[in-house]
């Protein structure tokens, strides 16, 4: 198949994104032709805005427009109550959920000795710093039951050892709505230790 | 939720395209961020000039980064046959079967008297100039059966009345892998009327 060099290009950029196959892309370039002038300047506009004005907030490191985030900012929420996560997208997961009222902190990465990515490469001191500012807060380790997600809480349960602080981790166990028929030996393990007491 | 406004900006960008919805427009947003910064910039060129660079072919309308379009300017197309369409999007579509190598002529929309669109309003005196000027070309209707199609078709028809041109249309039918229990009416009524003999 054949399309002029432009429309190529553009089925390229699509192709890159997740999800989307070589068909997908080319569906999309096509519809994206049919924007009017103006709105194909915006997008445009849009997706270089975007990537330059989002910066990190300097108190958590999730992505803002801002020095500090919408989240790091709010009055409302409890600055005492950390969900560490791994990147920005968990703080949006989070988010999205609305059940949770506290600050974040994204690091931006996870320790793993085998890509060479030590607790320097992410963003851990400032963790220290925020937990030392803090009067009793709580730290919850909401980092992914891998290697990597294991080797970082252990270290910032280490790191933190001489701090008042009160550390969690996110339950594991059976994900809502899943079948138990269906659930990997790991997760039936996991659920089966963090079994919770429900009468006496 | 509340994402960053340029994040959300963008996710509204996507969210214009087809098939993708808020949740989708999401994904591929926070996928876009992860992009390096040269190739969020190419992006958006590519989108610009994608825009910008594609022109219609002067001989068939066709969207083109040349004056001429490949296909037109392909030594090893016959010439002699057009297949007539509404849009470049169909010219895509059997390009990709691979199973034509004539030329194509794209009207640029159909007539429709309700919309107010008529003869002068798509490219088709361009149509009548071309077929005078071939030796005994063959012209293929490839519109879609709808009122408006059926009107373009019959409208060709009439203006190249004095032509020597032979002139088809498309075959309506069954298309390939359908269940015939789940056909509308009108597909099966013109299957019947279209049938093929296949012994005498």
């Amino acid at each position: 198949m054949h399309y002029p060099k432009d429309l190529e290009h553009l089925i390229s950029y699509y192709a890159k994104l997740p999800g989307i196959g070589e068909k997908s892309a080319e569906r999309l370039a096509i519809a994206t032709m049919e924007f009017k002038d103006e709105e194909i300047k915006e997008f445009s506009e849009v997706l270089i805005n975007a990537k330059k004005n989002l910066v990190r907030c300097s108190i958590c490191g999730h992505i803002t427009d801002n020095e500090i985030c919408d989240i790091c900012r709010d009055e409302s929420r409890n600055k005492n109550i950390i969900c560490v996560v791994e990147d920005y997208k968990n703080v949006f997961a989070f988010e999205k959920s609305g059940k949770f009222n506290g600050t974040y902190h994204v690091l931006n990465g996870l320790i793993s000795p085998i890509d060479d990515i030590g607790p320097d490469d992410i963003n851990l001191n400032s963790l220290v710093t925020r937990v030392s500012s803090l009067d009793k807060p709580e730290l919850i380790l909401a980092l992914k039951p891998t290697i990597e997600g294991e080797a970082t809480t252990l270290y910032i349960k280490k790191i933190l050892e001489n701090e008042k602080v009160t550390i969690s981790r996110l339950a594991y166990g059976i994900p809502i709505g899943a079948e138990i028929d269906y659930l990997d030996n790991v997760t039936l393990e996991k659920a089966l230790e963090d079994r919770k007491k429900i009468s006496d």
